[in-house]
């Protein structure tokens, strides 16, 4: 199974993620707005990204789907604003990023940036300036060490750009983090192998909102599950009534958000749903699972620590339903519009 | 049926919104963005109002769950910059408005505007500016005719910021248009009360992805129904997966966005998907079903039109199921956090 290789090697991949984008010279200078893009995975990159952006560099930041650049360009873009387009894609061939790239070429006041794991295709060609991660060469068609390590290269990018060592430092922690966390791969499969549990919530809030995304995508991707993804709090103004015995709730805790995760917990449990938090808990937190993960590194910094345990539970739900995980059903690597 | 007469009744109480907007003075000065905030349906509005803020205005505009506001201050608000916050809530008691407003109370370099269906409650009380919507009096616990004219009055006020006289014409066209609109509501039936068809998807792109989300939500509210709204092109992406013979797409159509939307429509039918389109379509335009809206207005300012059919789809699900519309599953009016 190359999916289950792909997801398990995250840590050692970070690392040189780390190494390229600390060397590259990404300079963006004076921006009004950063707009991070992407399609589907992609997308979700941008979703987390941008957040991550905007708090790190004080530079507004934004996340569009891709093909929203050039189907309503005048919703994206306010004429006489300084951007950044921040492109991103896996194969560096999707056909909205390349349409979008092409559709805003000699927009006055606009650069563009690629970030891919191939280098040597057109996005790359096409940008200004690109993050080549080269040593990322998924055979699965589901993107998941490539979302980790776009990712990634994206907060690194980030916190270069304001010489911030604070978040830099924590950065640096995150490889080996996330290798240590998989250790525990067990904590999800008592979720991802009860079929009577047949409806999945995926929560996060703030720039985690990405990642709940990404790994709503991934369960649909690999096993056609019925599952979504809400901001934490957002979960109670009406998706909360669909809760009954056979669903779950998979929630992202914070430091910042612990308190509030803890009434929410109890109102899905009220309601006959099971919780399974991510994160880190102070003590006395109570769920029907607790994946209790380190709190050494802050919020902001933490993401890809989460990221592998969701993507393990979707791998692991697949392999239980017996479907091959390398395989989706109606999917390909690349979308190509023609 | 409260709700049926709240979703019916929309297009007078949109030419009464259009009056009371028009003779505020809600000028808002130099800002650097304005971040549109609610919950649930009204972080909907939120979605849709500030794309459409944005686009008319040329202020950088951004929608943001009301909880993330107060849980995130960090990644929402840059400090330095100027920003209005623009809270948005039918009841104006929304627990987490209220604790994000007074959150951000005394923060330098922003001011704040509330939108409501009640303007003598603790919301509009702690705002700087208020639209007051208080003849909207919705008795049903799901938001319909306070979603369509809270979405429009921030239209309107949007328009008026910059004197767009021709995006103002073409909003003051909107009451008659919707009341117009509404006589066809024996369109929406095929697919409400096709009980063969269990997964329901809304695609919406732009400031129509907001309108997406919301009939997600009232449908999921009303029904329980399995539903998920992405943004047209998105959809391809990965949830395409999940299409086959049990999947109805509900796709809203635009001018800007019809050749793509034609080809969308082919790629899920060869699935075993079934489409049916709102909107404006050209001549030729093949779907299952077909919903055609008047090309009369522009993309910009049509989403009052849309919204009760998706409001009306819900409906008559939630009666064919044998569900009461107005009291649906595990919710209350207004959610307020203990």
């Amino acid at each position: 199974m190359y999916t289950y290789k792909e997801i398990t090697g995250q840590g050692e991949q970070l690392q040189k993620t780390l190494e390229i984008v600390e060397n590259l010279n990404l300079e963006i200078g004076n921006v009004d707005q950063v707009l991070f893009t992407g399609c589907g995975t992609s997308y979700y990159i941008a979703a987390s990204a941008a957040k991550y952006f905007q708090t790190v560099t004080g530079v507004f930041a934004s996340a569009i789907p891709a093909s929203e650049l050039f189907l309503h360009t005048s919703s994206c873009i306010v004429p006489g604003k300084k951007y950044l387009i921040v492109a991103i894609s896996r194969s560096g061939t999707t056909s909205e990023i390349l349409i979008a790239l092409d559709h805003l070429k000699g927009h006055a006041n606009l650069s563009t940036m690629a970030i891919t794991c191939n280098g040597d295709t057109p996005m790359a060609t096409a940008a200004d300036k690109v993050i080549a991660l080269d040593h990322i060469s998924e055979k699965s068609v589901v993107m998941t060490q490539s979302f980790s390590n776009m990712l990634y290269g994206l907060q690194v990018f980030a916190a270069t750009q304001v010489n911030s060592t604070h978040n830099l430092n924590e950065l640096k922690q995150v490889p080996q983090l996330v290798a240590d966390a998989l250790t525990k791969e067990d904590l999800t499969k008592v979720v991802a192998e009860d079929l009577t549990k047949t409806r999945i919530i995926f929560l996060g809030s703030g720039s985690y909102n990405g990642i709940a995304k990404e790994a709503t995508l991934k369960l649909k991707e690999m096993t056609q599950t019925e599952c979504e993804s809400y901001s934490n709090l957002e979960f109670r103004h009406g998706p909360i009534s669909i809760v009954d015995e056979t669903t779950v709730v998979i929630l992202m805790t914070q430091l910042e958000t612990a308190d509030y995760d803890q009434a929410l917990v109890k109102d899905i449990q009220k309601l006959g749903g099971r919780v399974l938090t991510i994160g880190p808990t102070p003590e006395g937190f109570e769920a029907d699972h607790i994946i209790n993960l380190t709190d050494e590194i802050s919020d902001l910094n933490r993401h890809g620590i989460y990221v592998p345990y969701l993507q393990l539970l979707a791998y692991q739900r697949a392999i239980h339903l017996g479907y091959n995980p390398d395989k989706p059903r109606n999917l390909t690597q690349v979308v190509k519009l023609s």
